[in-house]
């Protein structure tokens, strides 16, 4: 089984080009990663023999130079499936995924606390209903998404502030559960795996990720690879400071995107304006759309701080493409005009060039993140 | 000849390798570099033969598994001399550099205009100085580091404000003057470039460099690539928007780092505080020193600018460390404190860690890192 072996590095290169941006011939396979056709045909074997790869009908190739037909290697997508899960302060959100990550079938599960131990039980009803699809024969792999600062490598959660979880085991407790083989990652980096793999960062060299909800979040990629950080922190732009005057943070810092766009900046300054101490998010979404003026500039401050956020991302790291999404942006009809003028504005000469996709984003989409954690994990092993 | 040959890979990553972290012996490379040793043995060679490399003499080797003694390979610092040249509005700053880029001699020129025949002119003759010291049997190769906009691959200059120059094209013109290999960068990746290759840069996979003076810039090494950005702009460190209220910046942001905290803006907003128009930076700096509040004052804003946009890079990118420096640096003793204050407010949680070195610059080493980007365009060509 491929899950329990190792691949040699050929394998490995020959596969994650298939998977992401195939199907490819093996001279073009040859010429992308560089290797001698014998190395990438070498490579290619194992997974053909275990039926992750299959070789597709020849097509003639005509014109000059034109040998023997091509006959491009592709992906058999329902080869594995694998189970994603996005754990929240209130839900747990599961997919399963196939092999190129399309979403096979889906199901949510109410938590009544975030108590470790019944989130675990949450867990281990959740994926028997939905291996009990009929994916439970070929479903070694489990990806769970977190919030907060979690250790990919050894699947611990250090912390979770939305979970209120400190220095839980939680790749071991889920093994323990589930008896999958389980990756955790952090919920933006997930998310921005499966863009990097199967969305718009799929063949760029590098690409930002920003999530706009209850907190701001950056994933980053850059030379082809995840930005950690040397010190563990990489991708706040929620905390970059771009009011030396504005509110306090509750990160110790002053005016930072997420103290004036984050969700709970939004209510605070909203019942401010409304005078009413009980107006919740979906009531400011529905005044601001209403044309309610002063909820309206509310949301117009906020969408200025991730613009300038953004612009930061932009002016440093000078990214292909950024996508921006998140739970927030159910809302972004609200946001997207102020982003994008305010990113216009800050944005440094040829940086303002930087492609903004933004576009809401489902809680699916968020364990189809996780789920592409552990198809990396597989892959990249 | 070396400068006219290309190395196989293993030739480059042994030269590196020692260049920047030598000596090593062939079994210390070959763990490095996850070759084998006969790789190491065979790149080696040529190197060997040309003179770059020798091997020094045998240390004896203790303790369990000591076998045959290993003979470090050094690099033959004075097998050849590189001439670097930082091209200032008003001044050419020259240095000869040995192979591991330690200074051997140095020289100035004034410029009366920056008219980009005269100072190709006057580029002429300060290397035909640098090089009568009797550096010329052993000069192949110029590196010229410029402000602004700068296309390394054809050794363009695309836009250099403080010259006023537009589109020249710098590497060809030197070249006919000089008779030299040039390589043309910006002023700011080729110091980020020596500090990466022979400074506090040196074995870490990510480090930034920021740089203060009439401009505030950054060059940043992520995954041991210096970022260049996809659309030809990153290290915009000086106009991150860090006060949204804040002046306007000629990039056409506001509250920019560099609307506050450049030269122009310090000067600008001291003559504003004492009320004399024809204050220079120098007299700042002495009543800021003499304990003049107001200037003070001025200083103050600009270091907390400068830590915040810090804090910015450290959030986003978390760089193992920060090099701070730049000519504006000569008054770092009233930059410093407010710096690592901001710096510390602003930065998220372990990003807080990021060692930060803030140090003032000579000219000479501007020009040290032109002549750099000249041994690496030998090494790694
Ligand atoms: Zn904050
Ligand atoms: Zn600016």
């Amino acid at each position: 089984m491929l899950h329990e072996a190792d691949l040699a590095p050929a394998a490995t290169a020959v596969f994650t080009a298939v998977l992401t941006e195939g199907p490819l011939s093996r001279v073009a396979l040859a010429r992308r990663l560089d290797l001698s056709s014998a190395a990438v045909t070498k490579g290619a074997r194992p997974l053909i023999e275990l039926g992750y790869l299959e070789e597709l009908a020849a097509t003639e190739r005509t014109g000059p130079g034109a040998g023997r037909p091509a006959s491009p290697l592709a992906v058999r997508a329902d080869r594995e499936f694998f189970v994603g899960v996005k754990i929240t302060g209130d839900e747990l959100i599961g997919v399963v995924c196939d092999l190129r990550a399309e979403i096979r079938t889906s199901a949510h599960r109410r938590l009544p606390t975030t108590d470790v131990d019944q989130v675990l039980t949450s867990l281990g009803e959740l994926v028997d209903e939905l291996l009990d699809g009929g994916y439970r024969a070929r479903t070694h792999r489990l990806g769970l998404a977190v919030s907060g600062d979690v250790d990919y490598s050894t699947g611990l959660v250090r912390y979770s502030p939305f979970l209120r979880w400190r220095d839980v085991r939680l790749r071991e407790r889920a093994e323990k559960i589930t008896g999958l083989t389980v990756t955790v990652e952090n919920d933006v980096k997930a998310l921005t795996t499966a863009e990097h793999w199967f969305g718009e960062g799929v063949g760029v060299e590098s690409f930002a990720l920003v999530t706009v909800g209850a907190g701001i979040g950056c994933g980053l990629v850059v030379g082809g690879r995840l930005v950690s950080g040397a010190h563990g922190v990489a991708g706040e732009i929620g905390h970059i400071g771009i009011d030396a005057n504005g509110p306090d943070c509750h990160c110790g810092g002053r005016g930072c995107v997420e103290a004036i766009a984050g969700a709970d900046a939004i209510v605070r300054e909203a019942r401010r304006a409304a005078g009413r101490p009980e107006l919740t998010l979906q009531d400011a979404v529905a005044l601001a759309r209403a044309g309610d003026a002063p909820i309206g500039a509310v949301f117009d401050r906020a969408g200025d701080a991730i613009g300038a956020g953004i612009a930061a991302v932009a002016n440093l790291v000078g990214p292909a493409r950024i996508v921006v999404s998140g739970e927030g942006l159910s809302a972004y009809d609200l946001f997207e005009p102020r982003i994008r003028v305010s990113f216009q504005r800050q944005a440094f000469g040829a940086a303002s060039e930087c492609p903004l996709s933004i576009r809401p984003l489902s809680f699916e989409q968020w364990a189809r993140g996780a789920a592409t954690v552990s198809i990396k994990a597989l892959v990249a092993a």
